[in-house]
């Protein structure tokens, strides 16, 4: 199963998603986009894997996130990337396609074995901010959303540490009746 | 029906209006208020064009929004009004008085025969802005919003693409069991 | 019971907390953590005061919050506390210990008595900040509501002036079907 985990700064979407692969008792494979590249960003990567089960294998890799998921994602396994929005910022940063590594993403993440869990920010609720740049990356990361929910079986929004579900596939169908 | 659509940046909540409209199988009027003052706006409205059905009749108005829906709202017809924030901005460069022009809409809208449905931005949910005019802007885009939601029938919030049911007072209410 | 009420700005989250109050149907204390600072500000609480009934009681106390819960929630009285932001922005202003005062506040609110009303905003579904100072509030702000929503027994996000259920432990759970 797909499931994309949705949420602003410090909504605790990043534990609900370590909770969700915890669930699933099977062995899991983190996937941290984040490099430690100012103080700041170290402290919190600190403070991220300080929180983490001990067990799990921890993979980073900041922009090629397809060939690793083509790698990890097995069959009993659980996969949890954190963040996708952080990688597209990395994207941006290295002057990658946005479009065609979205396109690419989202054409991959159906054909996955095992447990998929992704976590990603919503940044688009607020006002439209001053600078360009501020504003493309706004509009690259609600397409990203989108491509992405619409390529997982289940999207949850988290706020204040509590999940809403916005899709869920996986839920049986109500029986028909019978004739 | 009124059927107010919010939602952030890129959310899909446009898609989302152009699929209800397409729904309701009625000859549907695109009302635009976005006017192509620079080449980012302009490249923006000339994607979303294309991305509409050919058959559709498409009216700019920038801002008298209550005289076109009082002119167009027909019996056996959709209007779908893109978008009421930037409308709002619209009145804020003209120094239109903004309580008025809420309370003409919010006033209107219950009247108007036929589909109506209205996109509109979620833009409260950041850090407070900086500047004065950004936040006297938000506030006023929170008050359209609660006035419009508080008009319509419908209301639903649109994130990464898929829909949140705010408000439904369509939903027949359950039958009392008999006595 | 202890109710949480996150939004954005003008969400209408103050309005439905205070119709929250006036359905207990019991005497009412206000705490306002707004100080008059600036006209802005002053405007904007003369505003709210003028919108509350009148026989309610208010308190205003910037800072020292869990003394002022501890002295006045008392059996058979609803206090509603708006807003916890606010709140957080004098903590911040006063170089108060961030963690300690919200750990003291959340291990507070289970013990007490009455009916308990908090108002919070959503600030983190936005792009990330420029300044440092604006991405620590956001985190801290982020932080406090995520405690606070682990310590309540209803939480409701409010947007455009309706309330969606984000967590509601007041609700019976289904009886088990005879075995």
């Amino acid at each position: 199963m797909r499931h994309l985990i949705l949420g602003g700064a410090r909504s605790g979407k990043s534990r609900f998603a370590e909770q969700c692969a915890i669930q699933t008792a099977l062995p899991v494979c983190y996937v941290a986009t984040a490099t430690a590249g100012d103080r700041e960003m170290a402290e919190r990567i600190a403070r991220h894997q300080a929180e983490r089960p001990s067990g799990w294998r921890t993979i980073e890799e900041p922009r090629e996130l397809a060939a690793v998921l083509l790698h990890e994602a097995v069959p009993n396994s659980c996969l949890l990337v954190d963040c996708l929005t952080l990688w597209l910022a990395n994207l941006f940063e290295a002057g990658t396609d946005i479009p065609a590594a979205r396109d690419e993403l989202a054409h991959l993440l159906p054909q996955l074995p095992g447990e998929v869990l992704l976590v990603s920010n919503e940044v688009g609720l607020g006002i439209v901010p001053d600078n360009a740049l501020a504003r493309l990356f706004r509009d690259e990361a609600g397409r990203l959303n989108q491509a992405l929910a619409a390529a997982c079986d289940r999207v949850t929004f988290v706020a204040a540490g509590l999940p809403l579900t916005l899709k869920d596939t996986s839920v049986a169908a109500p029986l028909s009746p019978d004739p």
